[in-house]
């Protein structure tokens, strides 16, 4: 079985940047799961309803997002679902470890139309971020009530120890444990020994021409005055970022993790 | 001319995996300029005198520190030199955006054999880092006053973020900006238009069955409690992790880098 | 009823000034009940089981902590007793909204020889701080399994916006919410409307010659250089800061809070 | 001498407090210098040159700052001046120790109509706050510069550890190190053995039945959820919280230190 996660789309270059790809990368590498980080898909700031739909309608079974989640008001209400629902909206999820009463999910569980189950987690570091409850106890209370064998889970968090940490904690749990938040990709995938595929960071599907996806002389300014002024996405250099995970569906243990960085 | 800049060498698995592979690398590679991040050569805390001068026993020209620099006591009058000498101690760096008066040196200019010049610069970032000197602003006053063209800069910093934006800041007037400090390898080397190579991090040169060089029990144990705990190094599936960068001496711009990832 | 609430005991002149001063001021005061941050009893760095039986000698009947409590491990079994306990050990208290699993306990109701029941909680706060669980979630989970009416929470937090949000939060559900840690006293302390008496800061009983309770030049040495030194606890101008709570034994709402800095 | 120093005015209930009660204060204590804190006097967040005029009309000299400074954008302008200008928007300080090139000043040095110079200074903390240049030697720098022996600084950060220890350092060479930012009053006023009256924080002059300044709710919705909202100016309980500080104006020495804490 084959799962493809693609990182945090930035603004309308990492809409276009990933429209673009997905299709070939779908079809050759017969996806059967695929996953997308959505959390700045709106100009690099959150996520609006509509534009959850057309990632929905690029094909994602589930979108994962971070701290950035809330930073579009429309999305409260597209995301305000029954639990047991399965559609659109409550396949966008945030952080589970966020408080209780928040609005949305943070799990999600599903079957594709072979019959496979699966679930998606999406759960936020605490190093350096927003306070949030223990991703490490809370993966361990919402994996205890999976049925699904075969588990992703996207943790969006800033440090690498607390993201290495996590996927150590979880092998031979889960099928993969997917880091986002920094916009980089790093060079560390891998099986972890147990069969969970591993890697810090997928790294963001945006414009790299940039400081993590922002216009390079915005960020510049802010960094060398402390001014404030406005963030606007870049568009140079757009890529796409994914990890590509080979796993048995039956055990949901990993036997491969690849990962992509595609341009123009 | 071609520069090899060894990631942060981490315990004596760190030590002992660059030991290994640095012959081969640098005689296939016909490296010129050898730089090493030695900040957790010591067990992965500091480093010390015996250490520093085991680490130029294996022929680095210069060693780059960051935040770990003063783990380790011996380390002060070792780096307590003339600003005009070229000896061992002068040519460990320690950020040179550390506040003035801290012993030692950031920035250290000397000669090759081939009568090739070139300079190292070492500089740590402000973003969830002790608060220190503005490295922009830094990197600017130091760079104005060197002669050579060949320079190498190693950010020791968190996010990518500042790492980035330095890249950027500097591109064209430097030989390569190389992070450091996450211990994880990033998958975005590229020369940048202006001809400054780059990387977001070069990753650690240690034990890669750990949490970024620390036994995982161990780190483990601290994300789950919150209750102190010796750290030890660990030594599981040791990696040396380089950057390898083509440049011209004559001008001071790259036009390669390629990222190394060498384990046993 | 008279509660007093003495703030972090800070090495050996918060030892000796409280010691000196207490007898009068409970006296004086007609005080049933006596509560002691000791997290710096051990020369500002934790409290041992020999200093709690001091702290326990002088009167208190229950103690207080906060991030400090592990600097002295010998206090990890000391407090490691069973939860329905009342001996000494059971009546060290660290932040209740540490890790599960994390030694000791965070809230004790007892007795008072009068038949007077009461609770003290113990709370840190998220904000600049390690990361620990919610505190105003823990608040409300462990005040609604009291029975006492009594009740003062020790909430060890740095910013003042947490620690008022807090007593906000309570005013109404507790006696007292008392904040700790900044070791500076505020001048703030008042009953909120619903009879809850609040003050942001109690400030530490310690030397006030001192940066925050130790040795000036340390401190500003590591201000000027970011150098590392070992952090010694000053002895000048000791000072014992408290507040003393009026309240109603039957309902448990404050009617008076009064701060005291006592020097010698 | 007296100099009357006026804590963070924030919003409307804070305005109308300050001009309710200042004429009396100053005519009470005969004040010669005034010097008033008004980053949050626009509704919580920055000031605009109109706020800024009612300050200066209520008879302020110097308006000193802090991080909310850029809040409100029509600020930068009005303090775009000369650095010889004595005109108002001169007399509006941002910290000192901002990057370079940041519009407007941190330190100004007037005369009072009696022929009295004086000199304010303004800088911001480092610990737990956005980077800024090292408060500790911009003040040396700044200080060293001043003819005026009157000398008082406002010193805007976080922790009491920063603020204490600047006191400590600056003890004996300006006339008061008075501490900002935290928005409540500290209970540890003093003139340090050199001669400089020191306090923690002053608090903020604006509403008390608040967090911070903040309604409530607001706030504690932000700590209950993490979720963003509006934050708005609350109106309760407005007290004018200040310094009163005697001084000796041919030393600059302090002689007296008094908090005032001003109701309805
Ligand atoms: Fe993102
Ligand atoms: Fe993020
Ligand atoms: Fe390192
Ligand atoms: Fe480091
Ligand atoms: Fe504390
Ligand atoms: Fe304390
Ligand atoms: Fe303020
Ligand atoms: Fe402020």
């Amino acid at each position: 079985m084959n799962i493809l996660f693609v990182g945090d789309i930035f603004g309308s270059a990492g809409r276009h940047i990933v429209r673009e790809h997905l299709p070939h990368v779908v079809e050759t590498n017969s996806v059967d799961l695929l996953v997308i980080n959505g959390e700045n898909a709106a100009g690099g700031f959150g996520i609006t309803p509509s534009l959850a739909e057309e990632i929905f309608d690029m094909g994602a079974h589930v979108i994962t997002t971070g701290n950035h989640i809330w930073d579009k008001r429309e999305i409260f209400e597209y995301m305000t679902v029954p639990a047991e629902s399965h559609e659109r909206g409550r396949r966008v999820l945030r952080p589970a470890n966020y408080a209780v009463g928040t609005p949305g999910f943070g799990v999600y569980q599903g079957e594709l139309p072979s019959g496979q189950s699966y679930a998606v987690l999406n759960l936020q570091g605490r190093v350096f971020m927003s306070s949030c409850d223990d991703p490490f106890r809370k993966a361990d209370e919402l994996i205890n009530k999976l049925t699904a064998k075969v588990i992703l889970l996207d943790i969006h968090a800033e440090t690498t120890s607390e993201k290495v940490a996590l996927g150590w904690y979880l092998d031979g749990r889960v099928t993969a444990v997917v880091g986002t938040h920094t916009h980089i990709p790093t060079a560390d995938a891998r099986v972890l020994p147990g069969g969970t595929a591993f890697i810090s960071d997928v790294g963001m599907s945006g414009p790299y021409d940039s400081v993590i996806g922002v216009e390079t002389e915005l960020v510049l300014n802010r960094f060398l005055t402390g001014m404030p002024g406005k963030f606007e996405a870049a568009k140079g250099n757009p890529k796409m970022c994914a990890v590509l995970i080979g796993c048995d569906g039956g055990t949901g243990r990993a036997h491969s993790i690849q990962h992509l960085m595609l341009g123009e």
